[in-house]
């Protein structure tokens, strides 16, 4: 077990790359995720002497719910219902042909079918937070783009979860039977009904229940512990914990005092959801990143990343026209920390490969990179954008 | 190193023990640090099959150095220069004599120095935010022996760490030669004027820097870099890893966005600070408490701790009239947090035996607990508290 004062330093070594990472990032106008993990790359090599410890295992993990958490809680049920039919084109449109890109580029070069589905689904998911935040920075948040935009991502990542969640169950049981298919299926299923339709119900019922309780900052604890004790059921249900943690998020997204919830939880996502990032970067083996064969293999999984979301979510968008369909299809393509989380978790359950985990960070890095600057120039040339909100 | 799903599993029941011991603490009107350590102690004896891992001990070991870096935040040197030389007199006094009280109880019955240090140490400081808790639930903070019993704690938090870093520097080196204890109280004496003169300087010089920073929350993050930064030097220097944090904490009493950055921090300390206590509890041996010797034991050091304040303090006090000097005595009491964290450094280096951690934790306890139900009645006579406030 480590020593207190090693546990400090450890901590102190991630937060410190995770801030200096963040700073990095945004002073060269791109997101903070994207520093995150290059810094993780770096301390990852040994150059600081610092490798993955047992505590960086146990902050990041904490991060990782507590992201997914965070996600959820602006993730608003009624919402999506309410979600316009051109946004829900766009977001499964979106997710289909990613998919089906992925899953055939890996299974064409002799790839597994676990391995070939979670390549897929580290396509299928757009970053909700990185568009939102360029969109808010350029102040166009409420042109008929961005709205398409942001409800087809949020929508997107229901379904990207959705998909995540069978083939986590898929790649776990290891098994093609057809009715153990349909077991993995229904038990995934029945959580997500009990935590997306049947747990915010109880929270709304428990509503004074919580605000009875005496103890310092109630709700933050109930929000907490639900948060934690989903992504354990979730896995318990053959599912991500991410999942579970997403879908108590969920729950929270009406609850009365949201708002201060959202900035506790806040809070402790700044202290710990960067931690998650650093040591995402720590597992990227920086010789397979910089070996010819896999960086390859990255860029074109990139391209390919890239063009099956512009053609998926352009094609369900032409409606608006080819450089609209075409503005929300570059908003679709970040696919940042969503990315990144399906490889921590194929290669956690041994469903990939070390150079597979490369890849997709090459990917999900490239993706994020390159939409910061190129939407812009998309929104910018029909309306002129303040100077100061442009930059 | 531990599975996602066994961290995820050991923080749930840690964090959930925390609450339902919080709560209960609260519901028969008790501090919730009683009974966040009774349930650590339930859960360490191992009934429900979770024993300490190395989850428990990263998530406790950031908590306790949160816990003093808030306790930091609100020491403002300022205030501490300002203090009434009576609040300065009852703190002195209620340090020496507890202290001189502890040490020779246990060096008359046979032990070591060093040991008899920590449980001098253990007797000295008083739990500022018991008290204070109990004094604002009371709505008494106002009256003249409130402001002395705050100032004087405040104070004795200040001279208690002061006491536990020369303590816990002689018992690392566990040199007893005139010219090394001399090198050692020079290198934390100096560590002292670094952290708690010269940094706050720094702070107040990179104020603009720190607004400038671009990446989220900056100053928070800034302010928790520092905190475990500090920690690991406060090691360096020889001393405990929490003086350091308390110093840090000081260091941003007076910092602009000081609310915002106390109410983060304040969450980040709901979610981890807990978990601190139900730590020490699993770490107390049940049998050990429960062996008839060490009961006896810790209940003569629970009135050596109650004698020794209540002499010390209000012999300083006594200018006062009996029952205000009395009334300060006992709102001196409660060691809570502070003899817990002795403990907790004294086991860590070696320097207690797991006993006299027992004796340490049920002296802890029973001051802490006696108080909530005394100090009202010593107000209440004089002035009718509403009922409300009072119960």
């Amino acid at each position: 077990m480590q020593e207190s004062l090693e546990i400090l330093i450890d901590l102190f070594v991630v937060f410190i790359a995770a801030k200096i990472g963040g700073e990095i990032a945004e002073r060269i106008k791109q997101p903070p995720v994207v520093g995150e993990v290059a810094l993780g790359i770096l301390i990852g090599s040994g150059v600081f002497g610092i490798g993955f410890s047992e505590t960086t295992a146990v902050v990041s993990t904490i991060g990782a719910v507590l992201l997914l958490f965070m996600v959820g809680m602006e993730t608003d049920m009624a919402e999506i219902r309410s979600i316009g039919w051109r946004a829900a084109g766009v977001a499964v449109t979106g997710i289909v042909v990613p998919f089906a890109a992925g899953f055939g580029f890996m299974f064409l070069r002799g790839g597994g079918t676990v391995e070939s589905m979670f390549l897929a689904t580290a396509l299928v998911a757009t970053s909700v937070g990185i568009t939102a935040r360029v969109l808010s920075d350029l102040g166009v948040i409420a042109r008929a783009e961005s709205q398409i935009i942001l409800a087809a991502a949020v929508l997107d990542d229901v379904l990207g979860l959705l998909v995540l969640s069978m083939v986590t169950a898929f790649a776990n049981s290891g098994t093609v039977a057809p009715s153990q298919i349909a077991i993995i299926v229904a038990k995934g299923v029945s959580f997500i009904i009990l935590a997306a339709v049947v747990f915010p119900f109880i929270v709304g019922k428990l509503e004074d229940r919580i605000e009875g309780l005496r103890h310092r900052n109630a709700l933050l604890s109930v929000a907490l512990g639900a948060c934690v004790g989903f992504s354990i059921l979730a896995e318990e249900f053959g599912l991500a914990a991410i999942v579970g943690a997403f879908l108590a998020g969920m729950g929270f997204a009406n609850v009365p005092g949201h708002s201060d919830l959202k900035r506790d939880v806040g809070a402790i996502g700044d202290f710990l959801v960067p931690l998650f990032f650093v040591a995402i970067g720590m597992q990227v083996d920086l010789g397979s990143v910089m070996d010819p064969g896999v960086l390859t293999i990255g860029i074109i999984v990139s391209v390919l990343a890239v063009l099956s979301k512009l053609i998926g979510c352009g094609v369900a968008a032409k409606g608006l026209g080819f450089r609209s369909a075409f503005t929300i299809g570059i908003g679709m393509v970040p696919r940042g920390e969503v990315g990144l989380i399906v490889a921590t978790i194929g290669i956690s359950i041994g469903a990939i490969s070390k150079d597979m985990v490369s890849t997709i960070v090459i990917m999900s890095l490239l993706t994020t990179v390159i939409v910061p600057p190129v939407l812009p120039l998309l929104f910018g040339r029909r309306e002129q954008v303040p100077e100061a909100q442009a930059v």
